[in-house]
């Protein structure tokens, strides 16, 4: 039998246990090309949110009573499929199930083929993470998106996220002075402990002044980059403090996800003065320059520059309760659940 | 005697009257370099308010007690500079008042040194308008910072402005479908005579269900491209309809100059999903490309393709009263003064 989570309502609003279901099918016969992925760990991502609403966001809603989809690594179990042979590690889009089916005639999961990990020497469950969509978010959206370069002030928010701390370390190891923003004081030790220069509490008081105040420690006259994860006050924060010629890569405003409410923003005429850039970007369009971030990032890895964490939540059942930990600031780097 | 308005305050919010001075001071002669220029035409702008604060907005501030600064056009009626001679048509930032001194010793105004105005047919005024600051705000924004392509659609807020005017022309002349919004229903009916395929009455109703109506009349699904003069309702608008990869050129925010006030923003997320782009600009930071704008607008303008329409005052003494009109929305077009 597999098991699969499956969308049993949409929430209006922060999501809740009522909104999923789990369901078992019996294990079909392969046919040919098809073979059989038996996961060994799943990610939760907050881009998830949006597909659970009844239209288009950043990709495709989810459907009533279908299987969720997401990042997975696992074993190939079965096959008959010479390019995935019984053994093979795989990276997919079929999570929220301990196992699924690929490859053939069936339709792979959020239309995206699965691929055989690269032996770059890093651990399974960081081609979800650090060396995954996470870390590449990060390294395409500070490198590609914003163009940060060695000296420049680098201010991002929800620093020990998945792809804050990330762009945290790339952004240290090549040579930028961070500011990491972050909820509590375990979290910014963390921060702290990744290499940031500087870490603003969100949790202990307004965002601006305490960046103003950071900047002013660290002899800075303002930021020059913003890696944008929630949108918000640190949003308007960023563009209070941004030198000329900012750059904003614009990757996720978790902040107002579940509610699309107004938020007051009182900065944004900094954009015209101080010439600011503000880029969205997602992921998938950096594909052709996965290969490339890969290398990089491993050698980041290997080197010790770049260190993966996650939260991890043990088996199939708590995977909802992953995935809502996200919006409650549960996660110190990337939420996972192993199974 | 030369006549001149000085900054006699600084104002709070919405300038008035009290915030403004003329002071005579006795003609003097002329040192080696120098040329005098009687003006024909000052220029009023909305820059201009950011300058009367005491912080460095776009540009450096205007200093209490001393001549305020601004574009203006003249004719030189004394001489002791050969590239300057009397009778040569000058466009300078010596305004806001009816001569002055430029060349030799003396600092240019606002940093800008003069400039004799080129031989390519157009009347003197119109290098205060279409072919010059306001033109070259619109020429360079959609085509250079925005990058509009034919066949794109194009919504420009104070359509009716200086600069919005400009931009609805070079849009139609270009190839582009524009929606163009303005204040009550003579300016929306200039801003259709200008060529607009759709126009949006801004007092009238809310900005983002008219957008709405407007693309679906039009048969388009959103835009691509935002001429942002005013920010604010305007600029989520702008957010909500938004196709991918669309971009923003954010050339003003008037709505917002007066006081840094938050403005409720609903559709920022939609930054990610869409890819937008949205890029703060000035004119100074084009002024290498200034004689490519001049060649072509020169065409556009001799063609007809472009039309100047400006909103005249008439003598020195209407000058703050030309200003203060800009924030009440008095102007068709480019507003300008008369001596």
């Amino acid at each position: 039998m597999a098991r699969a989570w499956t969308l049993a309502s949409r929430p209006a609003g922060l999501p809740n246990d009522s909104n999923f279901a789990m369901v078992e099918t019996p294990d079909a016969p392969l046919a040919d090309g098809e073979f059989r992925v038996t996961n060994s760990w799943l990610s939760v991502d907050p881009y998830m949110r949006g597909r659970m609403n009844d239209a288009k966001s950043y990709a495709d809603p989810f459907q009533l009573g279908e299987p969720m989809t997401g990042g997975a690594v696992g074993t190939v179990t079965d096959s008959r499929n010479a390019d995935f042979p019984v053994g093979a590690k795989v990276l997919h889009m079929g999570g929220w199930r301990d196992s699924v089916v690929l490859g053939g005639g069936t339709t792979s999961p959020a239309g995206m083929p699965p691929v055989r990990l690269p032996e770059l020497g890093v651990p399974d469950q960081h081609w979800l993470s650090v060396i995954g969509m996470p870390g590449g978010t990060a390294w395409f959206g500070l490198l590609k998106v914003a163009e940060a370069k060695a000296g420049e002030v680098v201010f991002v928010s929800a620093a020990a996220g998945a792809v804050g701390s990330t762009v945290t370390q790339i952004a240290k190891a090549k040579g930028m002075k961070v500011i990491g923003s972050a909820g509590g004081a375990d979290k910014c030790a963390w921060v702290k402990e990744l290499g940031a220069d500087a870490v603003i509490d969100y949790k202990a008081g307004k965002v601006l002044p305490q960046l103003m105040a950071a900047l002013n420690d660290l002899g800075e006259t303002g930021i020059d980059v913003y890696f944008d994860n929630v949108g918000g006050e640190h949003f308007d924060a960023a563009l209070a403090t941004s030198r000329e010629w900012a750059r904003f890569a614009i990757c996720g405003m978790i902040d107002v996800y579940n509610d699309f409410k107004a938020q007051p923003m009182q900065y944004l005429p900094m954009i015209i003065g101080k010439r600011v850039t503000i880029k969205g970007f997602l992921y998938p369009d950096f594909y052709a320059q996965v290969p490339e971030f890969n290398a990089d990032m491993a050698q980041l890895i290997t080197s010790g520059a770049v260190t993966g964490r996650e939260t991890v939540k043990e088996g199939l059942e708590k995977t909802p309760e992953a995935f809502l930990g996200l919006f409650s600031g549960e996660n110190t780097g990337k939420m996972l659940v192993k199974l």
